[in-house]
């Protein structure tokens, strides 16, 4: 499950100082002082922000609110907004369950057209008995008149 | 692994008729009576045939040929068409293994930009001793200057 992390101010100050080289150098295609990269960067950090203080609502703005949603981990495909919102509620904060500390990493992001981005990066979780989840995810971002959303996000996990 | 099935006749045949079906009734945001489709399809359809006769150079000429190639898998990154190679290699055509025989399902191509696409589907692979290993990908692809090639692979299976 790609859950996004927990950032720690010390994250944001090297997410910070990371977009600051790629500014400066432009290593990536995507264009990284961009509008889009930017915006992109706010709905994830807000995802993240809402995670860490379990407000799976909040965390789940990230994604298109649509029956056209798609979520793949696994072998599993869920497919809209609700299913994907029900799957994280039970899998995450039923009885018994815990959301975790999680932190990302990796986070590259490219911009692909004006309305269009994709995302790859490495998801860490640490759960209060000690495990270590993690894995890899990718994101497609579309742009709405609403903000970016993501409209498909394909997670992996160590298998 | 994703590893792009066998394409039987009767596979060529069903996916004619859903791309009749999808240029009559537009169901996607992409348009896919359009150029790019058509040529992502043939892309996939040529990695398939590679796949099918066990040609693993054709069927990786399908990836950019760069170190910036990427492909998940699990909660491994691999960097890199040579890399990618390599494992295909190690994992596929050693000595104890072999390619099986696959099918993909439920392919759905979006074109985001002139020059982006992305692709979901499900693969599926029979071995010859009866399992048969399946799961999802993400495919993202750019447009080059010799053609369409996945820029990212993201590939899971069942858990």
């Amino acid at each position: 499950m790609r859950l996004i992390g927990i950032v720690l101010a010390a994250t944001l100050s090297v997410g910070s100082i990371q977009l600051s080289q790629a500014q400066e150098v432009s290593v990536s295609k995507a264009d990284p002082a961009s509008e889009s990269w930017n915006e992109i960067t706010q709905v994830l950090l807000q995802q993240q922000e809402a995670w860490n203080r379990h407000d799976l609502d909040a965390f789940m703005s990230g994604y298109m609110k649509s029956k056209d949603l798609t979520f793949f981990s696994g072998a599993n495909e869920r497919q809209g907004w609700q299913e994907t919102m029900d799957r994280y509620r039970a899998t995450y904060t039923s009885p018994g369950h815990e959301m975790g500390k999680l932190e990302f990493t990796d986070l590259r992001i490219e911009v692909l057209a004006n309305d269009a981005a994709f995302v790859r990066g490495a998801w860490h979780l640490t759960m209060s008995d000690g495990k270590k989840p993690h894995g890899l995810f990718t994101l497609i971002f579309r742009r709405f008149p609403d903000g970016w959303k993501i409209v498909h996000d394909h997670t992996s996990a160590a298998e």
